[in-house]
């Protein structure tokens, strides 16, 4: 059994969250790959060394003196060395990045160090093999990520080593050069290397105990979530970027190993497993609700549109070829709504109108702007009668105006359209019709 | 003050519908213009007209003796003319009639006889004068109704009458060769009657007091709607067909004449008013409930669809390539729903598959048939807080399972997706909660 374990940047932002980390490594023998972040803030003050590299290599790169902050970085790594009393020095290091810097080696090489770094330590401490991400990771020419190559490379070395530490966030193209993922990539590694050993779990430690059923800057302590689905999670997924990078599912999706939300300042919590799929039932009805604000709605009007073939090919083709992604397209008989986001659309608004009335011929096209779209997600609302009518009713009741409501025949979800000034009552009336009362 | 009025084929079967027409019309002096159809049925057992005409031509047409078939046509009208008391014949027309069948004149020329002779009597019998359809009425050599010339001849012609009846169903081509429009056409020539010359009203006699709220094959006697928008009469378009012919909207709508769609059988009644807007509140929050059954849905999935631009294009553009038009696309994040005619979709199933993975490339296809679709319209519906909720508990009630719920921004309408056998109940569980409980 091999359990593959990221730790994200909070969870090592100091000797002694390290050391909370390596009781949780030592505890379970499986957790075998180890995969941390750069040092994360220590305080609300703090500055995360990702970024003091990013603003380093700036300096480097503007031909101004960065030793300085370069030394501040180093500081932070000792200062978690000697905290756990190891005898490692990073000199040869940090000689190293200080000569990559001058040669201007590039913000990702830059960026990468945080990672490479942090992993020295952890091998030392734990006792692991150091495995750089840049010899076994890979991306090709183009920037793309180059599964096949990474994935044999990958599962080749970890074979010949029974536990290791891997760094997160980079690998390196073909020639050498290191490459990074976006901002929180460290979870790709993680799934990437759970998916190339076919670990029986992947463990990504954190500082919360895994999704909670809804955002707790609108509603005061929601529970967690226990078990969720990838695609549940998916359908959730206007929530789910701050816990979890949204590319970290597909590694391990694609081998049917689940995710397991852990966290590092409470370990005996269960967090929140993210399976294929289950026949645990959730405790509510609901799985989680989830929303953003910020959309257009874009109304397309014309008589006997059902009966025009490729009327709507050629509404979607307005914007696809403006460039604008859509979220829904609710429609009635003579009438066609397409939502969007408001920041991608608003530049391109009038293209899309034109377009629109170009190809599409519509009788009018009118815009609606500051929407909200909220899903409620559930795999136990298939089985469930009167999800809708509780949804509904609840909004009712606290004066919210239904704008729109799309639900697709997975029954795994409803999407529901209201103004931005509705969202957050949207939100508690279906919060509380599910979890407070239990209806 | 002119109203134009159509008359049904049911209105004019008889001598003594006639004269029932003939009082309605003798009530009021704005009836100026009269629109007739063929002489339908006197019993349900009985043949319409038109059906004879089609058969009497069908065998002229096959070289067969018609002469029994076009004496029995001859009698239909004769029987009228007499039960009327006219001093007039019709032996000049059916010598034409014959002849024009021997040459082989075609089946809309041999149709359009129906409202032709009925048209003479109708002329006769009011006093009015007769217009040939064939004169003021045309079509394009591609057999596309010709607006502009129409309205140009129709409008000059009419101003040389008061008074005058012209046949409804069809008209002709440039070259005077007869062209019908499709059955139940002579909705079509009344609303381009009442078009041309700026009517007050365009009164549609038929043989029910207008629309329902709801379906009386599924409901017990339903109440009549008073007023319907043309938009909401379109989101019942799953409904109209059968009152009134859906391309009879537009002619008046563009000049914003309202339609009455009245009853011969019972003259007091006030039937149905259609008409642009109106701040007549319905009696109900809803005005209608309208449904179908024989829909597919064909689910596709894809992981991360909605940050693929042009997905939602491409999988229409699968369907426009087959000639499928779609009715609904409801969505969740990475699914997505096409409901179409399963009659249209079962024999290219299939190829639009295959289209589709060809050009989307979807994670997966899944086909689920016998889907029924309802709608649920009402202007009242965005002014009443509650709707979707009240809809939906009484379908949980009832227990039937939502499977697809679809509404956009006119908030108008909800259309609801159930399976085809759930079809009634959710009618019925929809009609008790707006129309018997009026919660």
């Amino acid at each position: 059994m091999t359990k593959v374990v990221k730790f994200g940047g909070s969870s090592l932002a100091s000797a002694e969250q390290f050391m909370k980390v390596g009781d949780i490594i030592r505890s379970d023998a499986e957790r075998k790959l180890v995969v941390p972040s750069a040092p994360g803030k220590r305080d609300s003050k703090d500055t995360k060394v990702t970024d003091m590299l990013y603003a380093c290599y700036a300096a480097a790169e503007a031909g101004e003196d960065f030793k300085a902050q370069l030394k501040a970085i180093k500081a932070r790594y000792e200062e978690i060395i000697k905290g756990l009393h190891l005898d490692l020095s990073l000199e040869e290091e940090f000689k190293v990045i200080e000569k990559q810097f001058k040669e201007k080696a590039g913000d990702n090489y830059a960026a990468s160090r945080g990672e490479y770094l942090n992993g020295i330590i952890m091998a030392a401490y734990l006792g692991y093999e150091f495995v750089d991400a840049a010899t076994v990771i890979f991306f090709n020419d183009d920037g793309e990520f180059d599964t096949e190559k990474t994935k044999k490379t990958l599962s080749e070395r970890l074979k010949k080593t029974e536990r290791a530490v891997i760094p997160g966030f980079y690998g390196a193209y073909e020639d050498g050069r290191v490459k990074t993922f976006s901002r929180g990539g460290s979870d790709i590694t993680g799934s990437i290397v759970a998916g190339a050993v076919k670990a029986d779990v992947y463990e990504n430690w954190t500082d919360v105990s895994g999704f909670l059923v809804a955002d707790p800057r609108i509603i005061d302590t929601p529970p967690g979530i226990d078990t969720i689905t990838y695609r549940e999670l998916r359908e959730l997924s206007y929530m789910g970027a701050t816990v979890l990078h949204e590319d970290a599912i597909f590694p391990v999706r694609k081998e049917g190993i689940p995710i397991n939300i852990r966290n590092t300042n409470s370990p005996l919590d269960e967090g929140t497993w993210i399976v294929e799929s289950t026949c645990q039932k959730s405790k509510y009805v609901i799985t989680g609700i989830a929303g953003k604000k910020g959309f257009c709605a874009v109304n397309i009007e014309k008589d006997m549109m059902n009966s025009e073939i490729g009327f709507g090919r050629k509404v979607l083709q307005s914007f696809e070829d403006n460039g604008i992604s859509f979220e829904h397209v609710p429609s009635g008989i003579d009438t066609m709504t397409v939502f969007v986001h408001q920041d991608e659309f608003m530049d391109k608004e009038q293209k899309v109108v034109s377009s629109l009335h170009r190809l599409a011929d519509p009788d009018m096209v009118d815009i609606e702007s500051d929407l909200a779209l909220i899903a409620v997600v559930g795999r136990g609302m298939k089985s469930t009668r009167g999800t809708a009518g509780r949804i509904f009713s609840a909004l009712a009741h606290a004066n919210v105006n239904v704008r729109m409501i799309d639900q697709g025949s997975s029954e795994l979800n409803i999407i529901i359209g209201v103004s931005d000034e509705d969202f957050e009552s949207a939100i508690r009336a279906i919060y509380n019709i599910f979890v407070e009362v239990q209806l």
